[in-house]
């Protein structure tokens, strides 16, 4: 959910700028190049129970899910802002531990931050980003703001959507959690559905893959397939017929169409061979065909019936 | 207060940029020119009483402590990201009228956030500036990262401190809201000190105007005189003699030396005259001379006796 701050000031984007609307906001700097920004806040109670993660755990999501609106641009993340407020005796070692760990994992670094106390752990990260040069050197230095970067409103009628990766990990790993199995269970049969909720992973890469690749739409999958796939096709004016939602091993097919936060990418792409082929080069994970846009856009459909209305919803709200 | 994530990373700022430990972090982007980068919270019953003030008031208060840190820098403010977690019911449209009214009278647009549910109100803001060109119009095409902004490490024995106005303000406001003194009341005999701690105002024209006439350091007035011209006498390596604290009417001296949130600038300077001559001609408020710097970096003394350890305290915790 976003807060639109713009409409109380009376401004809208400048052509070739995002602002409010898409993963992240696409601005010049003061000389001209693009910036990415964007910002998350992690709330104890709301998105992560600290019963079930540790406040380390806490604060690498808060990095990721921040990191992940920019790969679903197509972006990088370079500096990071990270602010805290937290109840007196939280382990904040722990908690900068892991944004630093995620910090590190994504090739960024904290370079500011805020600390108050409050009544539960709140987390708000903040990502300053940039847009990787092409393979040819063309790339930054010549993408005028606006062009280059992936968004959630250039899909077309006729466009192949693909997901980087099956789906309901992290929802059924919470799951898995919340039914007390042990660590030691966990670690043997469940661990990847455990990691996949506690230490989701920004696919950066993949976005950065397809944006070169020339694909036409990506966003990622924060709120669930359903719920995302619905927000790609409402800001792009086109229908979505999926024939087909992979699910992750262990999970249900609710958690994989509604689960969400598997920061999984959609892609939509006029050049489906193109973008199979630059993934299978870069050594990434094959992306799955899921459907397709359509030219009705009204159209929301999985295997010929309506797609179901699911999405992740908070713990406690 | 600073979370001090690099640490963790074990990562530490290249020549000419700063991370975490000034007013605002100054970086490169990805094409080599100087960002600043700045990011505060503000938390319902630690920073501002809503039985005190309207969550308008906290949403403006966040983005003016957020940009206050830029005009410590002799920044200005670009972008903002606003991230807000808030218990159902707040009025969220009243916070971001506050947040769009600090945005617009500070020549900044938000561009981005993001909302969640939490038992208290927490403001978020992220701020990405920059350095504005200098008159002749030197500046931010030419200054490479690391130059030309002011930080609290630059004051050396020998400069002149000066204030760029009154203190206590804001304190006092909050002691009249808190004895109960009716709107009205308050409105003819004390309305200055109550907008003061509802309303304050980033010093971005002082901290500009200072930048370019020479000054060696520079850091803002959220904890308090006393506390933060310790911040920077401790990262310049100098001693502090105050002569002299001015007093906001209808304040006190503690308040004035630790009542904080102010915002108004602490500026050093080995040029004094140069200093006034400038804010005079920009048509600003003459500095306040309140001392100088000295070489005992151990001297932190007021009219030669020893300077109170006097600061701000959250509300409550």
């Amino acid at each position: 959910m976003q807060v639109r701050f713009e409409a109380a000031a009376g401004r809208t984007a400048p052509p070739g700028e995002i602002w409010i609307g898409d993963d992240a906001a696409l601005v010049a700097d003061s000389g001209g190049r693009p910036l990415l920004l964007a910002t998350d806040l992690v709330v104890a109670g709301v998105h992560v129970d600290l019963d079930l993660c540790t406040v380390a755990d806490l604060g690498f999501k808060a990095v990721m899910v921040t990191v992940s609106d920019l790969a679903a641009m197509g972006g990088r993340p370079d500096h990071l802002l990270v602010s805290v407020a937290a109840p007196p005796g939280t382990d904040l070692d722990g908690l900068g531990s892991g944004v630093a760990e995620a910090a590190t994992a994504t090739g960024c670094i904290v370079v500011g931050g805020d600390l108050s106390t409050a009544p539960v752990v709140v987390v708000s990260v903040a990502a300053v980003g940039s847009i990787p040069p092409g393979a040819e050197g063309e790339g930054e230095n010549t993408i005028p703001p606006g062009q280059g970067v992936l968004t959630r409103s250039g899909a077309r009628a006729g466009d192949s959507l693909f997901v980087t990766g099956p789906l309901g990990s992290s929802s059924a790993g919470l799951r898995i959690l919340q039914a007390g199995i042990s660590e030691e269970e966990a670690a043997k049969g469940f661990g990847s559905l455990v990691q996949a909720h506690r230490r989701p992973v920004a696919r950066l890469a993949e976005g950065d893959t397809a944006r070169l690749a020339g694909a036409t739409a990506a966003i990622d999958v924060s709120d669930g397939l359903a719920a995302d796939v619905r927000h790609l096709a409402d800001a792009s004016g086109v229908g979505i017929a999926l024939d087909h939602v992979p699910v992750a091993m262990g999970a249900t097919d609710d958690e994989a169409l509604g689960g969400g936060e598997d920061y999984e990418l959609i892609i939509a792409t006029a050049g489906p061979d193109g973008l199979v082929a630059a993934f299978e080069s870069a050594g990434l994970r094959v992306p799955i065909a899921i459907g397709r846009c359509t030219a009705d856009p009204e159209e929301r459909t999985l295997a010929g019936s309506d797609l179901p209305h699911l999405g992740w919803r908070h713990l406690f709200s």
